[in-house]
């Protein structure tokens, strides 16, 4: 049996659960798979890995009695969930922005004529409508946005196992929260890239639980150093970690991407050693990928394939949860990059056993994601652009963040001090890191130039950092300071800053790298102390 | 100086802080609070009340670090806020529902003219747009919005001690995990009104805290048995609780409200024994009095007083909030049942400290409540209505749920058999508890019918109201079984049912319970084995 395909969905949709149309309507992922998965065994249970807090933990009582399906209307009596004739609000009326239209041109075989400029959602009718939108939800989704997230899954990664299932979640920083609260009691320990998100490291620091930062090289997280510190694990320091977090795209700060070879071998040292790992891929769909872009001095049957959304779809690379056979990665993916950061949504892929997890904790939490996001994720993904409008919407975005990075990599070149300055292109995601050579610094020249024998205790990287992030503020320019990614100690030979080119409007960016360019040649002592030195040194 | 008022929201604003302007600008309620409150005592400390996990807890460093105000424009080459050049939404228009015309005329002396049936939020522009609602935001929430709610709590509540302060919430039953998170360690104990809110028990049950019910009367809690319940505390069973979680309003499920004595007694308690009280109350503003209705035949100046937005104001009861010197009191405010569930939005009112700790969890979790939701509410209460509008709202819902309520009662008096149903009209809220006597269950008749000594092995309540719940579905009602509300063994004397005027169509209500009361009818038997009976008694 074949993946699934757009192509396949209008069928798949004739064949999968019916869409509830009660409010908070009960819905599951399960109701609109395709029976591609059946084909694979079930995952491993991971029930073992459970934490104190979850593992006896199945949700609200009250949610599950309001889980029953009606064939026929019932006269609601029972919950408190108001009705639509009070809400204050009539209809919402959505407009589009401009770069939807090549998004119509590019998905103009299957639904050009179902994209108008804007589009109103009114009180009643539909798959969806401010009744039943801005009432109470499932935890889980509105039925008709988990049947779009749950087939773009699929078309996405294709779990190879059978019972993997997906819900909405409030944004992927929610989502991990409750992953850590799901896998970890205080006292544990979780192992992270050595640079990470510090969202991670501050809910792990909530949570009493250690970060265990493992080497990155240019491919991302190191297996081996990964395999070695699992390997040699000191019992002193608790129990030994049982779950991984990593960001394999556009790591966040250092903007590595993590080969396919490299994913094959975290996955083995994570079955060898029964990890659980979450996946953290906010960044998957931005393709920073340079090369691509010489596809306009392809030829234009190449050009056109990479170019439509199809095209797009089958370049993405292969996650760690496309690998996973036992069930073992949970995934969280994340509208903020790659729609607007503010409708606190995301989507989480694990095993059915972790999903039911999710829904329970979020049953008792933050019960559901808010209904106008919801409404405007529906309208805008399932009615507006459909599956392949959606993959052209996210290969226009890479394309324009690929022109930024440009101009970003540009400025860079033309402006940082080479000499003390190292940044790699990022492969996804929105960031670069740039490193400064401390030992290349005024002060440390000065006190020993030859053998660079600093002590931790002597280390003057926090200082010359902050005075670098103050200078850049000063002259207006916003930078983030290396440090605060960091899970170890603060490097005594390197100091980091992360930049972005999301952020600042477009016409900013040279000028923003021309400014902090000024401020590093000028902390370095470029121009004038450091030159002499160069000179001496060659003389 | 006297509380503030309406009308001097002007001249507050004039004198407030300002709103940030940039994405995720740091705001905070105390910028938006009058002077008033430096005239009380700062709090007393809740820090040796709070738990493990959150003691040491402070939030996220890297948000922290971005909450930095500046006068200027900076470059921001640094956070990972995508520019809104990216985003798929240009504009959002909301249309208002027609019950807008009474507020507008209850409050058209200041901003009748400020009352179109639709607005339009642009990209950029004014206090609020999608450029930044759409963006990340402040876990307190967006400044404007903030503003508002700050304001009305001060309006509503007026604290009286120094240091309070407002945040905005993911919804109550998110603002109750997280407190239950902030103040209880597994193990613990929290004290509850006998019969709760099923998602305050079952978060409870997540965190391993248990609950202690607490009895009950027509007034609310009985402090007498709280006070009891404390003094008597067995540690056995684990440390004597120092949470009280109450619904003072409207209680969920049974509609009792409590009285003012009732608050302070239930709040000298809490003085005495040093607790923290939850005040969740989500069914305040829903007065369900109906001897208010009674105003139609009033003379018209009173009509007028009590039926304009400042009447409804000065009509409402004092919270615990406002009797609150110490600061104990962590008052949960909801829009879900006075504007849509949806929005899966409230607000949390408590000292300095408590809301810190608050914004700390939101930073790292749900990060800020959604920015659709957001926008909706500054268009709809802070643009639209003004604060008169939204409690010219308050009021006609009010209005307009108490229609329902007495449609319901009507119904409920002429169907339900009154040799076994007991029910008392609420006070507020959209709950009616309905008890049926068991004694005078035909089993319990035919059994025993002199001395009903059931032994608690021996309930058939359980089976009975499982069977009245099943024969309603048949016959297309929904109601819930009230053993699902119950911290304690299920009582063997009683079976309760929770019904709502809220959630069905108006025209239904009266039909749902000729068929809720005709079920009843056949388990009692009331026409045949229960009359039979009755007249033999009686003969």
């Amino acid at each position: 049996m074949p993946p699934l395909t757009i192509s396949d969905i209008d069928t798949q949709r004739a064949n999968s659960g019916l869409l509830s149309t009660t409010v908070a309507g009960y819905t599951s992922s399960d109701l609109f798979k395709s029976s591609n998965s059946n084909r694979h065994a079930e995952s491993r249970s991971l029930h073992h890995r459970l934490s104190v807090e979850s593992r006896n933990f199945f949700g609200s009582e009250l949610k599950k009695s309001s889980n029953q399906v009606f064939k026929t209307h019932m006269i609601p009596l029972g919950t408190g969930r108001p009705t639509s004739e009070f809400y204050p609000w009539d209809s919402v009326t959505i407009y589009k922005t401009p770069i939807r239209r090549e998004i119509s041109s590019a998905c103009s075989t299957n639904n050009a004529n179902m994209l108008p400029e804007s589009r109103t959602i009114a009180k009643k009718g539909g798959d969806y409508d401010i009744a039943r939108g801005l009432n109470y939800s499932h935890a889980a989704g509105l039925p008709a946005l988990l049947r779009f997230v749950t087939e773009h899954v699929e078309l996405v990664h294709n779990p190879p196992y059978k019972n993997w299932a997906t819900c909405l979640s409030c944004g992927s920083t929610s989502a991990l929260e409750v992953a850590l609260r799901i896998f970890c009691n205080r006292g544990d320990s979780i192992l992270t890239e050595s640079y990470t998100y510090p969202g991670a490291v501050a809910v792990a620091h909530l949570l009493g639980v250690h970060t265990i930062g493992i080497e990155m090289d240019a491919f991302g997280l190191m297996p081996d150093s990964l395999e070695r510190t699992l390997r040699t694990w000191d019992e002193s320091r608790g129990p030994r970690p049982t779950v991984l977090y990593t960001i394999p795209s556009g790591q966040n700060p250092t903007g590595v991407t993590q080969s396919l070879q490299r994913k094959n071998d975290i996955y083995q040292v994570a079955e060898d050693y029964d990890l659980v790992v979450i996946e953290d891929d906010p960044y998957y769909f931005l393709c920073m990928d340079l090369g691509l872009d010489t596809v306009e001095k392809l030829n234009s049957a190449d050009r056109d394939a990479l170019a439509t959304a199809s095209g797009y779809l089958a370049s993405l690379p292969s996650s760690l949860l496309a690998l996973d056979i036992s069930g073992r990665i949970v995934r969280l993916d994340s509208f903020s990059k790659i729609l607007t950061p503010g409708l606190r949504a995301g989507w989480v892929t694990a095993s059915d056993q972790i999903i039911d997890k999710f829904i329970a904790y979020y049953e008792v939490s933050t019960v559901a994601v808010s209904g106008p996001t919801q409404l405007m994720l529906l309208d805008l993904l399932d009615t507006t652009w459909g599956h392949l409008g959606f993959f052209s919407w996210l290969d226009q975005l890479s394309i324009q963040y690929r022109s930024r990075l440009r101009i970003l990599l540009n400025a860079c070149d033309q402006y940082f001090p080479k000499e003390v300055c190292k940044w790699t292109p990022p492969q996804n995601g929105m960031f670069l890191w740039t490193s400064l050579d401390l030992r290349k610094h005024p002060i440390i020249l000065s006190r020993d130039q030859k053998e660079h024998n600093l002590s931790p205790a002597d280390n003057p990287a926090c200082d010359i950092e902050a005075r670098i992030l103050a200078k850049a503020l000063e002259k207006g320019v916003q930078i983030t300071m290396g440090s605060l990614f960091s899970t170890n100690q603060t490097p005594i030979t390197k100091v980091y800053f992360r930049m972005t080119f999301a952020a600042a409007d477009e016409s900013e960016i040279e000028v923003g790298i021309e400014k902090v360019a000024s401020v590093i040649r000028e902390e370095f002592a470029i121009d004038t102390f450091y030159k002499e030195i160069r000179e001496e040194g060659s003389s």
